[in-house]
Formats: structure tokens, C-alpha cells, sequence
């Protein structure tokens, strides 16, 4: 097993090299104007200032988290979560460190072609998907490979699963600040500054007197390509330890425990280099169309997927049978199937999400055509369209639950997760190229390139948002599909302490307990609403957040108006610095209640419950928790990703002009955009904000859970 | 047990007595000028016209139905099914009827004082509150009565249950579509005409200029008038038959089964004595505090209620032993403090509902203040508050259903829900005043009476935002307690078959099945993500459907118009017949897809596991199918109406001027009242519409799941 995990580990290392080579080959392209590198060089700043910033404060809680860990759990469980931080804090530096330094370098290349400024943004965000993907790969198989070699425990410890299990509780940790943190200074800036720039000033967005403007820069790269980082270097981490945890139960004791726990990293091992393959397809085609050169790599991807999973099948567990899992006889060729669900559940959501938020379709056009009654209108429509873009990829989620439950049993629906994330290098790279193309639109108007540029930058931009939005829907969906693995090891976990404390062999604190999961059990309805509750008080409590922050910034450029009067006639420079510091502090306060809300709450409902009723209840209730939070996280995640997508990109429409039902065209600056320009405004937060972070919300809540059946059976 | 339902009976006779003294004594009040008379008699033709309308195309459904239930079940149950459904139109359609008329008659009241106007007003509503919970009452325990008596059936016999619920079934039908019907057509013209007339035309509201102004006022009644009623109506019927059916079930053989199912209707009858005597103390006081009047009544109804509960119980139970039901012994005392728990429930419920939607509170009040930086701000504010307005409420049914199960099990919870619903006659008094202030405010606007009188129904109307969130949180919230019991009723139905198909007493279909509504079980999550789907497509549709019924009445006003220039001149008078015609057939025809939505969906998704697993997984899923409707819907419901009514008390707060934190007071017509007026559109099918619909939707699903489980029986 160690020389398979050593070939994980470098199909791991090779998605770094080409990271590295990517990295050489964007740097070494022409860095335009002197003008276009100040700015690029003061978003710069801002964007490392935040950072360092934010990982202080994550360093502060993961020092504490550290000990913990340490006290409650091992040494190793500590280590483990200190890999899954620091990776996750390692995979989101470089890549927005690469990102603040390719977007001057598109916009230039962009005034070249506009494939040429598709090459440098995209192999951006491909350096970051591929480190996301790498990074956690190689975190996970090289920490099991030292645990299990080195260290010499048995692949079903209890030391390895809970190493595993803190190193998913590292990821999710800076996952849920990153999100929320670079969320909030995102649409704060975004919001804040159109809402006195565009809307009180009259100035365009970008414009060069607009204080906020940098900061909207550097909020792209915080959030949208940092944040997002974190949060699929969680899904990635936390989606690929549940299945080896589900593996390690299933199989304990039995000679094939270890290839089982190797299986779910071989395919992602496998799916790397398929993902790198495919990023080299990425080319604009003779038709022009972003879109199709970015699908391009993505079915390359996959397709070269579905081989790499019938390798990694057949080098692993092979297509024969494997062996006898809760209710069902596992066989190779059986995974083998879940693995191809995972990767048709990806491609049915990338599809329905593009439905839902591309320029073209029904959806966008129907809030275009709502604009044009007005800003109420539009925004009744965009809400119709977010709550009514659930359906469908909900449906497919359950689908993919019974397709692959009915193939091999719980484990089966692990693996398709698995697989489905096995191509998040590409998808985050679809994804990551979003923010570079913002920030170069955002140069080109402030260094006063020529209006083409802009141009193929706007065009860019336009199916960023819906990549944004795809990548959103994946990472929740993942979740809606994992959501039987990540109940299933919580059950299980509790099921083996149990016989354990029964059969007298330690774990005391589980002596007498009898968890009853069914609906027919108060506690169990209990359990869901409060977990149910979970994502819309979040949801409701970023949403504010994001407001605040807004008005702060405009108060401050208000502020910097009145004091220099010289900005709007361009003879002063505005303090771009301090609109920066100002949303550095606001959205590190305002993330660390939101945050805390998913990682205490299921211990004070254990405990809560344990008060009014007992041990068993206690169980049964924080068990439905980790469903409740999954059945309304998952609608409230697509509606918001999805609706706001369908708004950002029912503005771009009538940035050409948007053609009625009755035939008017209505240009920018008309009322129907102004109307569209609103609805874009309340989009932002919802998609950017609350939205994402629903999805490491769900994944923590279930991690501490597992962490907590950890603790308790030291007790 | 014939004698105390025949007291039950004539306690529900008294509310009747009580609506049709109470209808004199608004009629004898003063009709005021010609033009007040010739303008409401245009609202009341144009309301009548819609109802009629809107009942025939009910009764075509329910005509089907009733064959259907003939044909399947019983002609016991089918005229169950027309029991509940024609009761539950009777109700909605003299309520109608009375505010039809009483709401000029509080105009021509509020020139005189704010005291009289409020006097008439909320009699008016009494009127219908009283129907509501008089003829459902009624129409349960004389059918009770009938069964047991003169057809001579045990009380637990399935005939009676399947009558029974049957008799809720009918409620539930007509409930769905009025809602919905209702809930289009008033929003439908409420956005509309908005658009058009204050917006593009600039004409205030209720300007008889507008074309829509009719429509706008007939929607008021028949959407939050009849809708309502039909509702309330609803809630209460399928409640007290969801109680008396799990009493049925818990005690079929014992000797107390009669006593148990008729302590429900005892409560309900001891509460609408409670209510009636509690409508005597709404009084303006010193103080002129509207809020305070309404409380006054509200309070004095609780606390005689619990005395109300207690002589229910000792004349009914005791409050000695009762006997054993599932995991529990009831006593009587155990019984009653349930029945206080759903007081508590109610009061709570009531309170933290004003709190989200009051004017003068942090949540209203920050909307206000984001109104200030913008409508997009406005939006992302108050959908903040939406989402976080639910936390409170879902706290406070967690509490009560551990708090009442802990006591007395699932059927003390049905017991606290039949309390909390036996004070439904004063809620809705509390609501059903709101459009008739409304309406008198419009009727002031467009007869061109005193600017004060318009100020008094203004502030009454002001109110009667509040009050009508609160009754749709308490349906919602009784809905939420009750969740527990419509899927108890389920379960025990079902297991009831299973156990006499496993003893060889019939009911082959059931043989050998055995369902397992553990969370462990895929199915039962994929029937939780299946119910809890239902709410996010019913919302997106009902949403779509009131943008597009507005779309068409911007399109017809701007015709009138257009064709008759002498409308802005007030030369020629508008052709408002045209616009209610409209409007009602775009309501009838929007409102026919998505209340089918809920009535099939359990029925395809039993079907649909049934063929791709077995009989157990089918009722699994379909089990969860009933807890994941709850489970989302009860944060979708809450979040709408809370969010809605907040919305439009922020804008209102702009009517006297809203101070903003700069000190700055922003008046009517200022940037930061246009802002409000968009989250008051956006609000509006939120609240109206969408919102409140979710509650019929979620019994609807219950009702149809237990029908099948009879239907099923018969095969």
C-alpha cells in the first residue's frame, strides 16, 4: 500500500509542478503600462494586507483549536489539523498571490486578443484549482502514508480516523473564515462603492476617484479567488476523508480495509492529471465563444476521467468483487459505476446551473424583462427564479443518492462524491479565472486602455459569473450527495462506540446508549429543524453583515469627497489605503459570530438535549441535526448562488442593449438597467456571501460532530 | 358522548349567533356619501365576481374529487370531502361579504374617530374570525355526531377516520386555491397598479385616476379576507382531525377512546366561548394605542382560555389517569398543561411576529435606515431580516414540542396545537380587520375625504400589517407543533394496516411491508430533500405568477390610458371592470399548476420509489417526504411573511418622516421612501402570496399522504 500511496502522493506533487510552470509562464508575460502596474501593485498590497490580516485572527482560534485538539484527542489529531489549516492557508495564498499579479497581466494581453487574455486569466485559475486539488490530496495521502507506515497504525485506528478527521476540521476552520471573511470585504466593497460611486456620484464603476474601487478590486481576489479556495480545499478534504472513514468502518478488520481507504485517493489521484491534461484544451475556438473553450477542457476532463476512475479501479480494488458492506456485496465494477454518477451529476449540474445563469436562457432573460417594470419587478422575478433553480439540481442529487445506494450501498455514494470532486481542479480553475478578469476589466478602466479592452474583459467577466456560479453549485451539491456519507460516519462511528462500550471493551461514556434516528422520534424532528435553522440564521446574519460594511464604505468615501474636493475633478487621489484597511477590520469582525454559530452549535444541542433528556436522545437529536442543516442548506445555497448569478448577469444584458418583449431596446443608463443594477446589488451578497459559506457551514457542523463522538470516547 | 358533542355544537352555534349579531349592528352603521357607496359598490361587484369565479372552478376540482372519493373510499368520506370544502367556502364567502360592506362604513366611522372606525372595522373581522372557527367546529363534531350516533359507527372506526380526514381534505383543497387564487389576484394588482400608477403615471395611491385602484381594493378582500379565511379554516379543521384521529388510533378497543377524541373539540369549544367574550374588550383606550385595543382582546381571550382548557378537561378526561398511550401514561393535568403550552406557544409566537414586523424595532427599523444608501440595500436589509426572523419562532416550537411530548407524548402535542388553534376565531379578528381598513382608506382616498380621515384607516391599516403577519406566523408555527402529529397520524395509520395485514385481517396490500423512517435509510433522505423542495418550486411559481399578473395589469392600465386621454384629466372615468375581469382570470388560471403541486406530489413519489424499490421504501420516502415539507417550508413561511410585513412597515415608517442615524429625516417622495416602496413590492407577493400559501401546502401534503394510505387500504 505505501508505494500506491507514494504514486498518489506524486500525481499529487505533479499538479504543483505544473502550478510552478504555470506560474513561470503567466509572470513572465508583459506587465503592461507603469500606470497599469501601480494600480495592480496597490491591489496588491491591499489584497496581501488583508490576508496576513485574516490569517492572524484564523491563527489565533486554530492556536486554541490546536491545544485543544492536542488535550482532547493525540498529538496526532492536533498535527492533522494543523496540515488541513495550513494547506488550505497555503493553497489560498499562492493562488491569490498569482491572481493579484495576472490581472494587469490579462488586461494587457487582452489588448492583444482576447484569447490571449483568455490564456493568462484562465492559466491563473488553473493554478489555483490545481493547488487546491494537489495540496489536499497530498495532505490527506501523506499524512495517512505517515500514520500508517511510519507510525505504524493499523489503516482503521482510531488514531488515523481522527487524525484524518482533524485534518477536515483544519480545512472546514479556515474554509468558513476565508468564505465569510472575504465575503463580507467583497460585497462590501462592491456594494458600498457602486452604491456611492455609480449611484450618488454618477461616476462609472472602476472609475479612478471612486476611493473603493481598489478595495472592490482586492475583494475580488480575497474573496472570490481566496475564500474560494478554501472552501473546495474543504469539500476536497473533508468529501475524500469521509469516504476513507466510511472504508475504514465498513471494512475493520477485514484484509481489504486498506485498499478500500486507498480507493477513494486513487481516483482522485487519477483525476488530477486528467484535470491537468484538460486545462491544456482550454483554447478560444474559431467561434469566439468563452463558454465553449472552457467546456472544452471541462469534457476533455471528464471524459479522460472516466478512464482515470477504471484505472484507479482496476490498480486498487479491481473490478471483481470486494467484499460485503452494510447491506449490499460490494464489487469493483459496482464502484466503478458510482465513480461515473459522481462525474454525470457534475456535468448535469454545470449544465442546469448555466441554464439558470447564463445570458441566453429563459431564466436571466425573464429578470431582463422584469427590469423594465421596474426595481420591484426585478427583484421579485430574480427571487422566483433563485427559489425555483433548486429544483432541478435536487433533483439530480437524489438521483444520484438512489443511483448509487442501490449500486453499493453507502460506501458506493462516497466513492461518486469522491469522484465528482476528483475534477475540482478544474472546476476551480474555472472558477478562478473569473476574479483575474474582474480585476482586469477594473485596470483597463482605470489606467484608461482603450474601450476594446474593456470590452473583451466585460465578455470575460460575463461567464465568470455563471463559472462562479457552477462552482457553487458543485461544492453544494457535493454536499447534498455526501450528505448520506457524512450522516453514515457519523451513525457508524456512534454504532462501533457503542458495541464497543457494550462488549467491554473501553469507551465508556457510550455504555446504555441506544440512538433512534427515526422520524418517529421527537428528538429526531427536533434535531432537524435545528439544524434546518442553521443556514438561515447564517444566512441572515452575513446578509447584515454585508450591508454594514457597505454603508461603512460609504460613509468613508462620502467622507473623502467632502474632505478633498479636488477627487472628482481628478486633481487629488483618493486614500485608497484606508477605504482598504477600513473593510480589512470590518469584515474580520463581522466574521467571527457567523462562523462560530455552525462549529458550537452542535455541541450545545448535545449538550442541551443531554440536559433535558439523555445520552441516547442526545445522539439521536445532533444526528438529525447534521440532515437538518443539509435539507434547507442545500435549497438556500442554490437559490442564493443561482439567483444571484441570474441578477449579475441579467445587468450584463443590457450592456449591448436588452431587446423587450415589445420590441424596445434598452441601453445602459436606461431605467430598465437601473432597475437590473438593483437587483445586482441585492444578488451580490446573496451569491458571494451567504450563499457559499452555507456549504463549509454544513461541512463543519458534521465534522464537529464527528470530532465530538471523538472527544467523548476519550472521556 | 351525544350530549357533550351537542354542547360542542352549540358553542360553535354561538359564534354564529355572535357573526350574524354582529353583522346587524356594522350594516345599521353609517354608509356615508353617494360616491363612498358607488365606489364600494364597485369593489364589492368586482369581489363577488372573482369568488364566484373562483368557486366554480373549485367546484369542478371538487366535483372530480368527491367522485373519486366515492369511488375509492367511501360515500362517508366523499361527503366528508364536501362538508369540509363547503363549509370552509361558506366561510371565506360571507366573511367577504360583511368586509365588502363594512369597509365603507369604517371610512364614514374613522371621520367621526379613530375609536369608531377601529370599532366597526375589527367587528367586521370578528364576524369572519368567528366563522372560521364556528362553522369548522361544526362542521367536524355534528359529522362526528352523525357517524357515531344515527349511522352508529365505533369512534375509532376507519370509516370515521377516513370521513374525518376526508372533512379535512375538503378544508385543504379550497384552502390552497383561494390562497393562492386570492393571493395572485391581490398582489397581482397591488404591484401593478403601483407600478403604473404611482411610478410611471405618478399619481398616489387610490387614486380613482388609476385604472387598477378597484382591483386593488377587491384583492384586499378577496385575498386577505377570503384566502385567509379559507386558510384559518383549514388549520383548524385538519388539526382537530389530526388530534382526534392519533387519539383514534392510540386508544381504538379502550373504553375511553370516544372521551379521548372528543376532548379536542371540548377545547376548541371552551376557546371560541374564550374568544367571543375576548372581542367585547377591543376598546381604543386612553392612550389611542391600536396595538393596545387589539392586545387587550387577545389577552383576555388567553387567560380565560386556560380556564376555558381547564373545565374542557375536567368535563372531558379529568385530570386523573386517562390510560397508556405509545411510551407514555396520560393524565388529565398533563393533558391541560399542553393545552397551556400552545397558549404559551400562541402569546410567543404573537409577540416576537410584532417584534419583526412592528414599527418602532430594530428589525423594521434597520430597513428604514438601509432605505437611506438605496433600493438595493433596502432589499439586502429586509431579506436579511427575513431570513434571520425565523430563528425565534422555530426556537419556540422546538421548545414546545419537547416540552409537550416530555409531558403527555404525541398526543399532548396534538392537544397543545388544538389549544393554540382554539383561540384561531380572535386571530383572525385580529387580521381580517386589516383589509377592511384597507379598503376604507382607499374609499377615503377616492371619495376625496378629509386628510385625517385617511390618517386614522392609515394608522389602523399601519396595524393591520402586523396582524396579519402574526396570524400567518401562528398558522405556520401551528403547523410547525403539528408536524409532529400529521406524521404521527401517518405512522400510526400505517402501522395499524401492516399490523391487521400481518394478522390476517385484511388490508393485503399491506402485507409484509415494513417501512423504516430512519435517517440511515436513503430514501428517507431523499423524501426529506423531496418534501423539502415542495416549498422553494410552490414559492418560485406563486412568485412568477404575481409578476406576471402585474405585468398584465401595466399593460392594461397604460391601454386605458393610452385609449382614453381624458382619464389624467379626471374627464373620463376608467374602465375598472376591465382590469378586476382581467385580473380574475389571470388569478384562476396561475393558481391551478402549483396548488396541484402538493395534492400530486406524494402520490408520484410513492409511485415512483414503488417502482424503482418496494412498498417499504415507498411509504419511507413518502413519510419523510411529509417531515421535509415541514422542515423547509416552516423557514420558507416565516421568512416570507415576517420579511414581507416588515418591509411594508418600513415603508410606511416613512409616512410621518424616518429619521435616519445621520439625524436626518427623510419624508414621503424623498430618495430613501422610493427605496422602501421597492422592498414593499418586493414584499408583497413574499407575505401575501407565496408565504402564507406554504401552510395549506404542507397540510395538504399530510392529507393527501393519509387519503392514500385509505385508498391503499381498499385495494
Amino acid at each position: 500500500m505505501s508505494t500506491a500511496l507514494i504514486v498518489v502522493i506524486l500525481c499529487g506533487a505533479l499538479s504543483i509542478a505544473y502550478a510552478a510552470w504555470a506560474t513561470r509562464s503567466v509572470l513572465a508575460s508583459d506587465q503592461g503600462s507603469e500606470r497599469m502596474q501601480e494600480i495592480a501593485g496597490a491591489i496588491r498590497e491591499g489584497a496581501q494586507a488583508y490576508l496576513a490580516r485574516q490569517y492572524t485572527t484564523i491563527a489565533i482560534v486554530g492556536v486554541i483549536v490546536f491545544v485543544i485538539s492536542w488535550l482532547l484527542l493525540s498529538i496526532h489529531a492536533a498535527i492533522g489539523f494543523l496540515i488541513g489549516s495550513v494547506l488550505s492557508g497555503v493553497a489560498g495564498f499562492i493562488g491569490m498571490n498569482v491572481s493579484v499579479r495576472a490581472n494587469l497581466r490579462t488586461a494587457q494581453a487582452a489588448s492583444r486578443s482576447l484569447a490571449a487574455g483568455l490564456a493568462i486569466a484562465f492559466k491563473s485559475g488553473a493554478i489555483t484549482g490545481m493547488l487546491v486539488a494537489g495540496l489536499a490530496l497530498i495532505g490527506v495521502a501523506a499524512y495517512f502514508l505517515i500514520l500508517t507506515g511510519a507510525q505504524g497504525y493499523a489503516p482503521s485506528d482510531r488514531v488515523v480516523i481522527d487524525s484524518l478527521v482533524s485534518l477536515g476540521f483544519g480545512a472546514s476552520l479556515i474554509s468558513i473564515f476565508a468564505r465569510l471573511g472575504g465575503g463580507i470585504f467583497t460585497k462590501g466593497a462592491d456594494v458600498g462603492g457602486d452604491l456611492v460611486g455609480k449611484v450618488e456620484a454618477g461616476i462609472p464603476e472602476d472609475d479612478p476617484r471612486n476611493p473603493a474601487t481598489i478595495a472592490d478590486n482586492v475583494g475580488d481576489n480575497v474573496g472570490d479567488c481566496a475564500g474560494m479556495a478554501a472552501d473546495l480545499f474543504e469539500t476536497y478534504a473533508v468529501t475524500v476523508v469521509a469516504t476513507m472513514v466510511l472504508g475504514a468502518i465498513f471494512f475493520a478488520g477485514s484484509a481489504v480495509v486498506g485498499t478500500v481507504m486507498l480507493y477513494p485517493l486513487a481516483i482522485c489521484a487519477a483525476c488530477i492529471v486528467t484535470s491537468i491534461v484538460g486545462t491544456f484544451f482550454v483554447r478560444l475556438g474559431r467561434n469566439g465563444s468563452i463558454m465553449g473553450a472552457l467546456y472544452k477542457g471541462l469534457w476533455v476532463t471528464t471524459l479522460l476521467s472516466v478512464a482515470g476512475v477504471a484505472l484507479a479501479t482496476y490498480l486498487t480494488v479491481g473490478f471483481g468483487d470486494v467484499g460485503t458492506a452494510p447491506g449490499t456485496i460490494l464489487s469493483g465494477l459496482k464502484l466503478f459505476f458510482c465513480g461515473i454518477v459522481g462525474l454525470i451529476v457534475t456535468g448535469l449540474i454545470v449544465f442546469i446551473t448555466e441554464y439558470y445563469t447564463g445570458i441566453g436562457y429563459r431564466p436571466v432573460g425573464s429578470i431582463s424583462q422584469a427590469s423594465v417594470s421596474g426595481h420591484g419587478t426585478n427583484v421579485i422575478q430574480g427571487l422566483a427564479v433563485s427559489l425555483e433553480s433548486t429544483a432541478l439540481p435536487t433533483i439530480v442529487i437524489i438521483a444520484g443518492i438512489i443511483a448509487t445506494y442501490q449500486l453499493a450501498g453507502l460506501y458506493g455514494t462516497g466513492i461518486a462524491v469522491t469522484a465528482m470532486l476528483g475534477v475540482a481542479g478544474m472546476i476551480v480553475a474555472l472558477d478562478a479565472f473569473g476574479p483575474v478578469t474582474d480585476n482586469a476589466g477594473g485596470i483597463a478602466e482605470m489606467a484608461g486602455l482603450p474601450a476594446d479592452v474593456r470590452k473583451s474583459t466585460d465578455a470575460l467577466d460575463a461567464v465568470g459569473n455563471t463559472t462562479k456560479a457552477v462552482t457553487k453549485g458543485y461544492a453544494i451539491g457535493s454536499a447534498g450527495l455526501g450528505a448520506l456519507v457524512l450522516f453514515a460516519a457519523y451513525n457508524y462511528d456512534l454504532q462501533y462506540f457503542v458495541a464497543q462500550a457494550k462488549a467491554g471493551q473501553g469507551y465508556g461514556y457510550f455504555q446504555g446508549v441506544s440512538p433512534d434516528f427515526s422520524l418517529t422520534n421527537p428528538f429526531v424532528v427536533v434535531g432537524l429543524l435545528l439544524g434546518g435553522l442553521i443556514p438561515y440564521l447564517f444566512g441572515g446574519i452575513a446578509m447584515t453583515a454585508v450591508g454594514r460594511a457597505a454603508g461603512a464604505v460609504v460613509e468613508e468615501v462620502r467622507r473623502q469627497f467632502r474632505e478633498k474636493p479636488g477627487i472628482m475633478e481628478g486633481r487629488e487621489r483618493p486614500d485608497y489605503a484606508r477605504a482598504v484597511d477600513m473593510l480589512t477590520r470590518a469584515a474580520i469582525r463581522e466574521m467571527i459570530v457567523p462562523s462560530l454559530l455552525p462549529v458550537l452549535a452542535p455541541i450545545v444541542v448535545y449538550f442541551a438535549v443531554l440536559v433535558i433528556a439523555d445520552k441516547s436522545q442526545a445522539f439521536s437529536a445532533l444526528g438529525a441535526m447534521l440532515l437538518g442543516v443539509i435539507v434547507t442548506g442545500i435549497f438556500v445555497a442554490i437559490s442564493m448562488t443561482s439567483g444571484g448569478g441570474a441578477w449579475d448577469n441579467a445587468k450584463k444584458s443590457f450592456e449591448d442593449g436588452f431587446v423587450d418583449a415589445a420590441g424596445v431596446r434598452h441601453m445602459k443608463g436606461s431605467d430598465a438597467h437601473k432597475a437590473s443594477v438593483t437587483g445586482d446589488t441585492v444578488g451580490d451578497p446573496y451569491k458571494d456571501t451567504a450563499g457559499p459559506a452555507v456549504n463549509p457551514a454544513i461541512k463543519i457542523t458534521n465534522i464537529v460532530a464527528l470530532l465530538l463522538l471523538a472527544v467523548l470516547s476519550h472521556l
